[in-house]
């Protein structure tokens, strides 16, 4: 294979061999391919693009670059591109092993704007995401679901790779997008795949029509690569439930983990993890929709959170405590009565990064306790003087005063009740 | 300058300021811009072009990379995009300059098929073509001439991207091409540029459309950076002249200096030679033609040519002699009679490659005696067992056997005169 030539008939819009594809990534990830010709075919693919073939043969590539895992009982993961308040999976992966499936979750640390799955739970005294493969493994067969960081030992590849694409313009490309995050899920071994692919200003894709594209893609990637899955487009212009942060979004998961706490995330909750169900058991979706909701009320799907908690190493009382902490708080009034209209969720994520609840670079410190924590949500009524939201920081009193005027300007308060929003935008094949 | 939004904005198709290209390129030079940021670059603009203005700067930006000569005298120059028996360079700059422009012609050593400019004239025992800058613009001063390969001081830009380019698949691209050529063009100084872009199975621009459009481009860019410039889009079907190596071009080259030869390439070589005359000297083209054709007649051309060969080390009369030695030999007689109709120029060149005429790798010896000579032209009658072309090798005589029958795969025969061809495919205004 002369990866000149490759780099040629991609340049010209042709498409390159399943051979040509796994030689270019294993010549790439043993550093026979150096990275010029890596960030050149990386452009090429920006530019061209890739069909569904060569984006499930670029996918398999990477996943093989590493470990895969496997398993001998039926098993189901749900990936979120990410978004404000984005505690979803806490409560869709403990409420689908409720049900039945066994829930394999590798995530990644966060960076931009808020922390990742790992670093909410991280937030919770002694819990570790940095386990071994065999002690995920281990958690997975005996809680019914683990949540931990993928180590260096899965998709090499997509490690070396995406820390080219960041410096080289190469970020924005469907094809590489989905190479990115489906080779790990691919590695990770689960038989179903769902994706949570948001859309709007708190999201990557900040439109509908791209998040849709990347839907299809990841859905087509999936089963051209054996796997059952689906896909919803959901709305990211609001935040997700009340709780943007670490702590205080573990907390707000828990609860509604409970049956505690009804919110318009709920139903979305019990729709990913049904999906989850549905296609890995072969069940009917209404009949999967039916067990979720139960388990929220009985206590199950609290019980297999407890018990993977447990599991890694943490303590749920401890957490209980630490959240009584004394910190810095600050809570925003209402300036005029009316409705709650939108709530800007790019500018809620930034505020709550100002405070510490995310991190610049790998490596920075995170203030578990700092955040934002909303009193409303859409449409609720508020009179003047009436709290909004909550703003913390264990860090220093100057961070609230700094940031309490900006997330004000997050809020429109308005005259007439908007209408509730449909946060399912569009939704894949089954 | 972040590389990394220039990389975006490039991916996604616009533009980038002049500022923009001059601190990239600058950076590149430099070390501080990667090569993989160089690479993806180059694939973007592969794909998404850059438009004049960023076309120029690009070249201005590569120019300014290294040393830029300076004239107190009119002085023209030029280029070929290369061709199949291009000695055409020999011809034309001591013509130009035997009718009072100064011609400062830096050029590079051949890679692929045939030998460069600097191959040929290397083959005249004692030519040197490795000049310092200081000796070149002497040379130029007092021959009126002087033909020398670019030294590192010139365009390192060039030297380092175009490295690059060659193992990314990044070469085919008009704006890449043009900063290329036109840097080191900008570089050596001359007021007046004349381009020759061929066209056709002899040519790295193989449909005219395209040779079209680089012709275009080579004539903008050197507008834009303040040169007077003209192009022609010439056919390289055909062999140029009926020889094809290197001392047997330079042979070819001095019988016509001396008006002894006439060729379908003679008023091709007046043409060019015209243009650069009338260019920066404001002669009208006629007159300049007029000129330039008392000038092949009376001699003046070649005691240029004479003078520049003198001047740079070489001896006319050892070079009489070399053509004298003996070497391996093998006459092609034609199997059939006829009339000669195309000559393959691609089959010729490959033919003189295999003999030993060109370099496959930098550093590569060339057999200055090796190559083919044609005996015949388009339109020439034959009669079977008539010589079609002589090749020759100084190495073994196993070469000819092994190349006669391709060679003769590269000649039509037919029952039909054959039309004679227009040599001038296209040309840009004045």
């Amino acid at each position: 294979m002369i990866a000149k030539l490759l780099l040629d008939r991609k340049r010209e819009g042709g498409t390159l061999s399943t051979e040509e594809i796994e030689g270019f990534i294993a010549g790439f990830t043993q550093g026979e391919i150096p990275d010029y010709q890596m960030a050149a075919m990386a452009m090429a693919i920006c530019c061209r693009g890739m069909d569904v073939r060569e984006t499930a043969d670029l996918t398999r590539a990477m996943q093989n670059s590493g470990r895969t895992l496997e398993w001998d009982v039926p098993t189901a993961d749900k990936h979120s591109t990410g978004g404000v308040g984005d505690k979803l999976s806490l409560i869709i992966q403990p409420l689908a092993a409720s049900c039945g499936v066994f829930v394999p979750s590798l995530t990644g640390r966060g960076l931009g704007l808020t922390g990742g799955t790992a670093d909410k739970l991280e937030s919770i005294p002694g819990y570790s995401c940095s386990l071994s493969l065999e002690k995920f493994q281990a958690v997975v067969k005996s809680a019914g679901v683990s949540m931990a960081v993928q180590t260096d030992e899965i998709t090499p590849a997509d490690k070396k790779l995406y820390a080219l694409r960041d410096v080289t313009g190469t970020v924005a490309s469907i094809p590489l997008i989905v190479g990115s995050i489906l080779s790990k899920k691919l590695a990770e071994g689960s038989d179903t795949l769902v994706f949570d692919v948001k859309t709007g200003i708190g999201a990557f894709m900040k439109t509908e029509a791209e998040a849709v594209e990347l839907a299809t893609a990841l859905v087509n990637g999936a089963r051209a690569n054996g796997r059952k899955a689906a896909a919803l487009v959901t709305d990211m212009n609001e935040p997700l439930g009340r709780a943007v942060g670490n702590a205080n979004e573990v907390a707000e998961a828990i609860a509604i983990l409970k049956g505690e706490l009804e919110l318009p995330i709920v139903p979305l909750c019990v729709e990913f993890a049904a999906l989850m169900v549905a296609l890995e058991k072969g069940m009917a979706l209404d009949e999967a929709r039916e067990l979720c909701r139960t388990n929220l009320k009985n206590g199950a799907a609290y019980a297999k959170f407890a018990a993977m908690v447990e599991a890694q190493g943490g303590s749920l009382e401890a957490f209980a405590q630490k959240l009584e902490e004394p910190v810095f708080r600050f809570t925003l009034q209402a300036p005029k009565s009316g409705y709650v209209g939108n709530i800007d969720a790019h500018l809620v994520a930034k505020v709550a990064f100002q405070l510490g609840a995310g991190r610049a670079q790998a490596g920075d410190r995170i203030d578990d306790l700092a955040g934002v924590t909303l009193a409303v949500g859409r449409g609720d009524k508020v009179a003047m003087g009436s709290p909004l939201a909550t703003i913390s920081s264990s860090r220093t009193p100057d961070l609230l005063e700094r940031n309490a005027g900006e997330l004000l300007a997050a809020f429109s308060i308005v005259s007439e009740k908007p209408e509730a929003k449909e946060l399912i935008v569009w939704r894949s094949s089954m």
